[in-house]
């Protein structure tokens, strides 16, 4: 019997800080994270993959930004900028996949699902909205924007000047999930959940699209939740979790179970907006009836009893 | 016995001329084409969506220009950028489909397949590339670019500047067409082929992608044969196909045979760029076994003897 994995990892994948972002060093990137991915494929998983977009988005929304100032094209809103990050993003992941699966002698499909993902009205994070995307701004443009568009802004505690910040609402419903588990249990390699998703609610039953940015963890956990999945991956750019990290008494994890996950998360062991998220998302796997979450670095993945397992 | 159609229309059914552009417009323009599709659901069809991007596209090689020049983000070459437009009009479309089946009780899934369209090394399009994209550029820019990228450029006949070329070579071979055929046929709609496809070829096995525009009827023409479709529709702004277009012995045609389509084709009876393309990709569905294909305004879809049909 195989079993079925969901993977996520980060758009960072792909864009690497320290590097230009040429198109040649994307696809050196991707097939590189292809290639460990493909380990699991080797190992017999039926595999579905979702991945982040945070650099990409941002570049997006700064394109749009200048065609705006430069050609006067209207600029998009975040739902439509994660749209076309899903498309370019799955794309270079396509392409990574296929030349390794060329290599490799595999023959499997690699499908990419746009992805919508539904959020409620009444998120609470709605009302705190602290996810900093876009352009920088002088405090007057700021305050123009602001109220033109009902749009927050935040100054940058870096000094770079102010910066729309944006919720990050709760997944709740991932759209085609149906489809996803059909292609991925007849062997296809399914891309979806795209950058956390398009993020949008429903109104009188017509979709709204929302500036926010989904979780990507969170949204590949709903998603690995939905589908049945056995496993769940979070790939990051360590080998486990570690308790005290960076400290003398740092010390890796290999099995925890939810309730000592938990346990760490209150201690405050793991960063916000690193590995805490994370960890969060392995405890939503698991407590919805998932087997185990196994967050590691991608170079890892042709090891069985790689990184740090989340159980119940 | 439900029939299968496919239905192609073009980018400038979300991004019209004459309008700002905005998101709004967009959502707008693209629910009253869903509106029309609508009406051959009603009529009991299975409906796959194949759509062009020539507005789109070019706005975002505007931007990744723009965003080259005041942010320096790398731009990304065509096939990226097809990709990019294939997330953002497909989620367009699924907002405008999703709010009119809403209205109209219809409860179908749409989905959307990222879509990968191979064309030949030796395709004879290549040795003359004639589709301008992107930015226009003084001579000194444009040759300095040529000199750097190989690729070709030439002005523009309105003097607007110097333009890059691409080719448009026939397409060969849709990715995950299978997956399609099965999708449509158990009810769902299916967005694929955004923009003609993201143009590549394939070298040693692996996936090359290409600055190339692939015409998006043709593509969709393809797509409606290898999925076995029954109709095919192509939509445009004429509710016919005429003869003698906007002379005075000007003819409205109902049904034409493939013999009669070459000869009008022939006596050169339908504009280059606008609708010879469109009987070509008709001629093509019927010629490899579609049964008729219709070519007509999205407002007519309510008709079942709408538009200039096609046939063996």
């Amino acid at each position: 019997m195989k079993k079925l994995a969901v993977v996520a990892f980060g758009g960072n994948a792909l864009l690497r800080s320290g590097q230009k972002g040429t198109y040649q060093e994307q696809l050196q990137n991707v097939e590189q994270t292809c290639e460990s991915l493909c380990n699991l494929i080797k190992r017999g998983y039926d595999v579905v993959i979702g991945h982040g977009n945070g650099p990409q988005v941002g570049n997006v929304m700064l394109q749009h930004e200048a065609g705006k100032k430069q050609f006067g094209i209207q600029s998009m809103p975040m739902d439509f900028c994660v749209a076309e990050t899903q498309g370019s993003i799955a794309y270079m992941i396509e392409m990574g996949m296929h030349n390794v699966f060329s290599r490799n002698d595999i023959n499997k499909n690699i499908v990419t699902l746009l992805t919508q993902v539904e959020v409620a009205h009444d998120d609470p994070m709605f009302a705190n909205p602290t996810k900093p995307v876009g352009p920088y701004y002088s405090k007057e443009e700021a305050d123009r924007l602001a109220a033109e568009t009902g749009a927050k802004y935040k100054e940058d505690p870096k000094g770079n000047g102010w910066r729309k910040v944006v919720a990050s609402p709760k997944p709740l419903r991932i759209s085609n999930i149906d489809i996803v588990k059909q292609l991925a249990e007849q062997g296809n390699v399914v891309i979806t959940v795209g950058g956390g998703g398009i993020p949008v609610m429903f109104e009188n039953n017509h979709i709204k699209g929302l500036e926010a940015v989904i979780d990507k963890d969170l949204a590949s956990a709903l998603c690995a939740v939905q589908i049945g999945a056995d496993e769940f991956y979070i790939l990051t750019d360590v080998p486990k979790v570690y308790i005290n990290f960076r400290k003398e008494n740092e010390k890796a994890l290999d099995v925890i179970t939810v309730a000592e996950a938990k346990q760490y998360l209150a201690e405050g062991q793991f960063a916000e907006g690193s590995m805490a998220p994370k960890v969060r998302a392995a405890i939503m796997f698991i407590e919805n009836g998932g087997e185990s979450c196994i967050i590691t670095e991608a170079g890892q993945l042709d090891n069985p009893t790689c990184g740090t397992r989340i159980v119940k």
